[in-house]
């Protein structure tokens, strides 16, 4: 294997080797104010997939720690996100019960298998197929979810039990169980919230008016769900409140992330494949378009198929460190780049920084109520939450506002797995729909020019004797039988026409089934006594069709472009433009 | 209802004013030619459908008397067709066994449950669901049934019992029973088959030798059935072959197409409705081709979604009076046309035909042998089966090749439902695939003209500040972050860039995903400190854009021409091609 080539899979050999002082004081800062963001985050991601706290932290340190050596990236910060621990808990759930050995163990296999599919995406370079997810389609289940993840805290909010992966299941819960809300917990889990939703809003334009720099104030604000565990940590350990009912995240073992496997039974895996590609597909998705943003402002690459390595390996890693289904996360992201991150050792030294904590800060969470964790992951998620999209598809394509409506619908009552799965079909769908109909123009020539234009939208001369038809999509097997049906309807209704060009400048690919019709569309009008022409036919298309019995069985000619087919099949209407032109 | 929507319904009301005595004459020869055709075609169908043989018969009456009413063909022939009494065996086999009243009800139900989906697809104008079956796909499956049907039939060539629904079950079948073959039926049925081949191949010849027309001589031969199994009848009768094993049609009663009545058990339906979705459009596919090609010789029209509607009523029709499911067939179509139909009135003359053959003829063909009916079968699809097409799909694309590999193979080892279904979800994937990475080139001006030409096709000239791209597909969400990578890199790599032109017109459609994607290149482009443009953008999707935040945020231009984009961002190129032109 050459250097470059084991640059390749290796990035880390990259810019390690011109890693300098600056460059390692930017990085350390970063990680400094990434990893106060992260600690309570990521406990806060553990209870919702519902793991318990310390696999958030697990998951947070070595999975970054092999992201930084095999990533792309140079600002993403890898771990523990919202959407992901949801269809972790999802998934999970189905095969174990909360809070049993078998449900940590399910957690790792997932890792394990959404870390293999990763990182054989990469090496296969498939990475393509996460195109099937649409944008509509992911932003209606990111929507979906953060409303689902937001339902799903209110119980620790409330002190009750409420349990459900719909909205409308948790909707249920939530209601049936509201009799039973412990009074303290709510206290604590409403006064967070606020407090949470304070700082987001409200803390900013306070510290810029105290003359604080605008990038200062922004961080600092990221610093709020820390002083939320401080500040409800010390209520629960001075007032005692855990004899009140609060419920608290207990003993949390006070050690570096340690060495799990996974459970290799087939049974397991088969019931997890399909969840582990749906997490790792949605995964890279948010993944890779952070990235792409990030290293854009720098002018920097970030290669796809490297990226599904790097992820891979960090869910591999997630899979025997005790921690669950990694990716790159938004808001992590954002933060380590504009706390200024300059290169992936920002993550390692975070990594550092969270396993420190783990050491040392451990003892000190026992008391933090859930509910505050609750109230910033609520907080966190309630961003995700944009109806702006159906909006926003509304007014630009009922296709696409059909696909995010069924795929917001379909989560909130189905789950994630049914909603995502039926916003790709459906996506895949309409696409094949509005293919197999192609907009097809009869065109006529523009006077003075050599340009020919849609009949119905252009004051352009035709003649009665020629058809000229320019299909507006490439031929294929969906729309073949389309053409066909088109020209023999145009030229069964009107008696007059002698000659059919098809302009061809909009088609960029003829399948076998669009070259089959085009013989038989070609065979009919030769049966009518009409010739059939081809125009501005691309060179790759025209490559393909030589030697076909299309071209030698031909009745007409293949014309370079529009124009030479009308001056020779039309050469009065020609000179008509031209006298039209010149008056 | 105007009376030109109830022409559009029922076509009969259009033709039927004018119908004159010389259309009487010419529709009254073809019907004669026709019912000679299809008295032994019909018994042999039905046999192959496992039906008794007059199911075959009454299948042929009422369905051709409903079509002449609704469907829009003048020349089409319906009823019972080789592929879809292969296709009925294989459904209706999964539900009854052969020769059980539940057996041929069952296949009322097939044909019931057929005709309304066929209707409802008329009705509701979705005739292009069956665009979705390409070319290839259908070519493969028709091979593939072929071969099938052919080995289904040689068992009773044999005298022995094969079963099977794939072709390497009939001929683990054939070979396990091969002991038990009847000499007497083997000398019928390998004669008639040599017979029936040589009627095929060397009759027409020699009557064209002997002073006979070509249009006589075509005729003449297709009595070539009819003359083998009066022959092969009167044998069985005279020696008394029955009693020496060889199987006869046996008794057949001597009645008009009795009223029957389909099961309508909703488990029967459910465990029905897959195959008659997959006979309907298979059916129709075939059908509508036909059709469509015999319209074309006479500049006449058919309509697609009343075809439909035709079809339907053919097989609702099949439904109550003992058929089973038909369709618009190919040789008895070309066959009635050929011999001078004119109107659907031959078809109706055809159903009195045959009406009179069941009444008159039945008793007549108690001694018939069912080798010779396998026999006109094997010689009839023989002819369906066609690997030619497997070296045009290679020659012209390797994904086509593909598709009809797979469908041939899968069709020949699993069976009719699974090689179709195959075949039609790999040409989705496949071409999903193909658009989901589309030929992008990088264009540059030909030096003398406004037209700019693929780089690596062309001597073209470009300036390193501008990169200018044409992408030759329509931008949807399975392409559109293939753009986003593809600008990134080609921008990362070549940090002279200034502007980026992405030409539009190839592109016809820009989907909400792809919108998405061209907002965020053009913030990536912008961070970078770069300008994005657009040039040649077609009108509707012009339309579509205006208002959206790309336009509105564009750093760029949109120029009308590429030409015009280049002599604003690149005027010192445009000179040095004026000048290169000059010299």
């Amino acid at each position: 294997m050459t250097a470059a080539r084991l640059a390749r899979y290796l990035p880390v050999l990259d810019w390690g080797r011109r890693y300098d002082r600056s460059a390692f004081a930017n990085d350390l800062i970063a990680a400094v104010i990434v990893t106060i963001m992260l600690i309570p985050q990521s406990l806060a991601y553990a209870l919702l997939a519902g793991l318990p706290p310390e696999a958030g932290l697990y998951a947070s340190i070595v999975p970054i720690l092999l992201y930084a050596v095999f990533g792309t990236s140079r600002a993403l910060a890898v771990g523990p996100v919202a959407v992901v621990s949801l269809m972790t808990a999802a998934a999970v759930g189905e095969v174990a019960q909360v809070g049993t050995a078998d449900y940590a163990t399910a957690a790792l296999t997932l890792a394990l298998l959404s870390g293999l599919f990763l990182m054989a995406l990469g090496f296969l370079r498939l990475g393509f197929l996460a195109n099937f997810l649409s944008h509509p389609v992911i932003a209606g289940f990111i929507t979906a979810s953060g409303l689902i993840i937001a339902a799903s805290q209110v119980g620790n909010i409330m002190g009750i039990k409420a349990e459900g992966e719909t909205l409308t299941g948790l909707v249920a819960s939530i209601i049936g169980h509201v009799g039973n809300a412990n009074a303290p917990t709510l206290v604590i889990g409403i006064s967070a919230t606020a407090f949470l939703f304070w700082v987001r809003k409200g803390l900013k334009p306070l510290l810029r008016k105290a003359g604080m720099g605008p990038r200062g104030a922004d961080i600092a604000t990221k610093a709020g769900p820390v002083a939320a565990v401080a500040v409800s940590t010390a209520a629960v350990w001075v007032l005692g409140l855990d004899a009140l009912g609060v419920k608290v995240v207990g003993d949390v073992p006070q050690a570096l992330p340690p060495f799990t496997l996974p459970n290799f039974s087939l049974d397991l895996i088969a019931q997890l494949a399909l969840p582990a590609v749906l997490i790792s597909i949605i995964g890279f998705v948010e993944s890779i378009s952070v990235a792409q943003t990030l290293a854009a402002k720098k002018r920097q690459r970030v290669i796809s198929d490297q990226e599904l390595i790097g992820l891979g390996a960090a869910n591999i890693g997630a899979a025997f460190t005790g921690g669950y289904p990694v990716t790159g996360g938004f808001s992590r992201s954002v933060v380590n780049y504009d706390a200024g991150a300059e290169t992936p050792a920002a993550g390692a030294f975070t990594a550092i920084g969270l396993a420190i904590a783990a050491l040392a800060l451990t003892p000190y969470i026992h008391d933090l109520p859930k509910a505050t964790l609750a109230a910033t992951i609520i907080v966190a998620v309630l961003s995700l939450v944009d109806f702006g999209i159906l909006k926003r598809a509304w007014s630009y394509s009922r296709a696409d506002f059909a696909a995010v409506t069924a795929t917001i619908l379909l989560t909130l009552t189905m789950g994630v797995s049914a909603g995502v799965t039926a916003g790709v079909a459906l996506s895949v769908l309409l696409y094949l729909y509005k293919t197999s109909r192609p907009h097809v123009a009869e065109v006529g020539l523009l006077p003075g020019t050599q340009h020919f234009r849609n009949v119905k939208r252009y004051d352009v001369l035709t003649q009665p004797s020629l058809l000229s038809l320019r299909v507006d999509e490439s031929l294929y097997f969906a729309n073949a039988r389309f053409l066909e049906d088109l020209i023999a309807d145009r030229v069964q209704a009107d008696p007059r026409i002698r000659d059919v060009v098809l302009m061809c400048s909009a088609i960029n690919e003829i399948d076998l089934s669009a070259l089959e019709s085009l013989e038989a569309i070609n065979g009919r009008l030769h049966e009518m006594g009409l010739r059939f022409h081809l125009s501005e036919v691309k060179g790759p298309v025209m490559d393909r069709l030589k030697g076909t019995h299309l071209l030698r069985d031909l009745t007409g000619e293949v014309f370079l472009s529009q124009y030479d087919a009308v001056r020779a099949l039309a050469p009065l209407l020609v000179r008509a433009a031209q006298a039209q032109a010149a008056e």
